[in-house]
């Protein structure tokens, strides 16, 4: 798959966590790109996210630079918006960009000072490592607990030309995102003016990072760009550009999976579906539901099919429906006809949801069109072992 | 403590769950109580809930007995109903009661079969062993997951008499009440009007049951009964209506309390406190966000003075505040002034936090005069344990 033309990255240790790994992040667009961005919803929000916000607004929706670091969420600190304009500024300065095209993002603990000194001194060092093929250096510098750099790609062929968009993201706790979740960058060479492309962000972020949750926390730090900077030198027309929406949907949709599938402690991705909703709103809110519901979660973990859990979690929902009416599928295995048992082997279930992929499929008997995919994982020993002791 | 007077318990294994533990109990009133409920708000709603709600309508709020069974929840299946209606019945005929005089309650596993016939088989001895300092054995029998039996009792002395109050209760996973939760059972020998009893019935479980929560699940049995029946021929005059009022909530609290204690897997209770909200709801809505935060359950496990964690998990509660007015306390110690970290000895503090009792104290500057207590646990493996093999 080839990269959207016109970006680099670049990555380094600047020494913000303990542990030597990269945690420092840069993309460059060459040409300024128009950018879009959602932002967590949550009330406390980092420095970063206020800076970035603003630069959009600012800026006219024009970046050149995404800076990141990982290890710090620079949020609830005394000096967090001096450090995050401070830190946008000098990589404005070096690349040549006003101030406002430097979009920051930032990632990690909450509640303690990011020592502005580490990222000023790694800049230099950061800016001469740029090439357009260390993407996955980039991807990897975001991770704080992920296991994996989780990247996704898409090429569209247009009738004046091919299209191409690149997705990074990282997890892994703290995962529920009510607009964004953690951090995610999607790149594209496509030319799609500024008010599209928040259009198409917002539309792609119903169905991707909006439906999906480690653990029903919303961080502070929450942010999802979207850049799309022309390089391409295709322009979609009208009736291109919805294919060109499907594949940045696309690969946001891979990414928000794929976060579900390393959620911290996860060993198992679990696809939920619900149909037969009043409403897809209605729908999503019940997929919701039954994705936080520990007790489902742990339940998959032990590859238990205890679909009674689903159904009481659904019925937490807020939304009406009639148990009699409902049926529960578990690997496509039915479990629940009707709201009542339905006659299967369970040693054959179990087996099945012996699997790295396990899907819960609801259904509500009736007139009802709403239907919504969400996805979650497992909730394991591991996710306590982890987060007992993130911090200390 | 004295018991009640005019209550007997008993309590037997009738083979409705594996383990060779009681399994069966019974409460009954020599004289008709007057009787109060609260059950769960979740759409789907077992079958024992159903016809309690339907014997207090139908019996004017006149209980004799009260039937309950763990190990299974009796929800979700196709002979739920006859199930709960047969075993009532039985029961009223042996105990000669009016069959809308015995209120049945279940807990357990969801969507398997109750055999009536191992409750019918079981009854005589149930009756047979009923006797007024039984309380325990009926309170250990409607035990599932909870690992210690859960009892309160108070006694208030009034003008004509003394009145006294006891309690039984159950958790300990699918636990987040919206109204009640889980089964809880008070007795009081008080003579309390209906109207009056399901008022205080009403705000007592504002102040209790709805302040607790364990993994944020609302199970489809919950069930709570107060029953007041005058066996001590006292009845408190206007005056004396609130200090009997405050036993009952004090009953109740001390209950719910226990349920979060003994929270599945759990090694601490974690109170939590909020001031400064715009309203009292606005205080529990804070309060209920941070104690469902499995990041901010899992830092006190870790005893991990993690407070970005707290502060992030009220962001999220939906209530506009300003985080630079908030201040946090854990163990009594200043962890966050002014959205900021405070300084603290982080040894000190995690020490304190190795404790079984730990609280996190929310406080937003200025006029708001809202206020709320909740109570929760840490999340620990044992709660992983617990339920990834709870069914098979």
């Amino acid at each position: 798959m080839n990269l959207p033309l016109g970006y680099q990255y670049s990555a380094v240790y600047a020494g913000i966590r303990a542990a030597q790994k990269d945690d420092l992040a840069l993309i460059v667009s060459g040409l300024p790109a128009n950018a879009a961005g959602v932002f967590t919803q949550n009330r406390v929000q980092a420095a970063p996210v206020r800076l970035s916000r603003r630069n959009l607004r600012l800026g006219k929706g024009l970046a050149g630079a995404v800076l990141v670091n990982a290890g710090n969420a620079n949020c609830a600190t005394r000096t967090g918006d001096r450090v995050a304009a401070a830190t946008a500024k000098a990589a404005a300065k070096a690349l040549r960009l006003p101030a406002v095209q430097v979009l920051p993002a930032s990632t990690g603990v909450i509640g303690v000072e990011l020592d502005a000194a580490k990222i000023l001194d790694a800049l230099p060092r950061l800016i001469a490592g740029l090439a357009p093929d260390r993407f996955e250096d980039a991807a990897r510098a975001i991770m704080t607990t992920d296991t994996v750099p989780k990247m996704a790609f898409a090429e569209v062929k247009l009738r004046r030309g091919t299209v191409r968009v690149a997705g990074m993201t990282k997890g892994s706790g703290m995962i529920q995102p009510l607009m964004a979740t953690t951090l995610g960058f999607v790149m594209t060479d496509a030319a799609i003016p500024g008010a599209a492309l928040r259009a198409m962000l917002k539309r792609s972020v119903e169905r991707s990072y909006n439906r999906i949750s480690v653990d029903g926390d919303t961080s502070t730090n929450d942010t999802l760009l979207l850049l799309a900077n022309g390089a391409s030198g295709v322009r979609p027309d009208a009736a291109e550009m919805s294919r060109v929406e499907q594949a940045v949907a696309g690969v946001m949709e891979e990414l928000a999976r794929a976060i579900a599938r390393d959620g911290e402690g996860a060993r198992k991705l679990i696809t939920i579906r619900v149909e037969g909703a009043p409403s897809d709103a209605a729908a999503a809110r019940l997929a919701r539901a039954i994705a936080n519901s520990p007790l489902v979660k742990t339940a998959v973990a032990g590859s238990d099919p205890n679909w009674g859990r689903v159904l009481s979690a659904a019925g937490n929902a807020g939304v009406p429906f009639d148990p009699a009416k409902t049926d529960i599928r578990m690997q496509g295995i039915e479990v629940c006809r009707g709201g009542l048992a339905a006659p299967f082997s369970e040693a054959e279930l179990k087996a099945k949801l012996n699997s790295a992929d396990c899907d819960v499929h609801f259904t509500i008997r009736g007139k009802g069109k709403g239907a919504a995919r969400f996805w979650t994982c497992d909730l394991t020993e591991e996710y306590i072992r982890i987060n007992a002791s993130y911090r200390t």
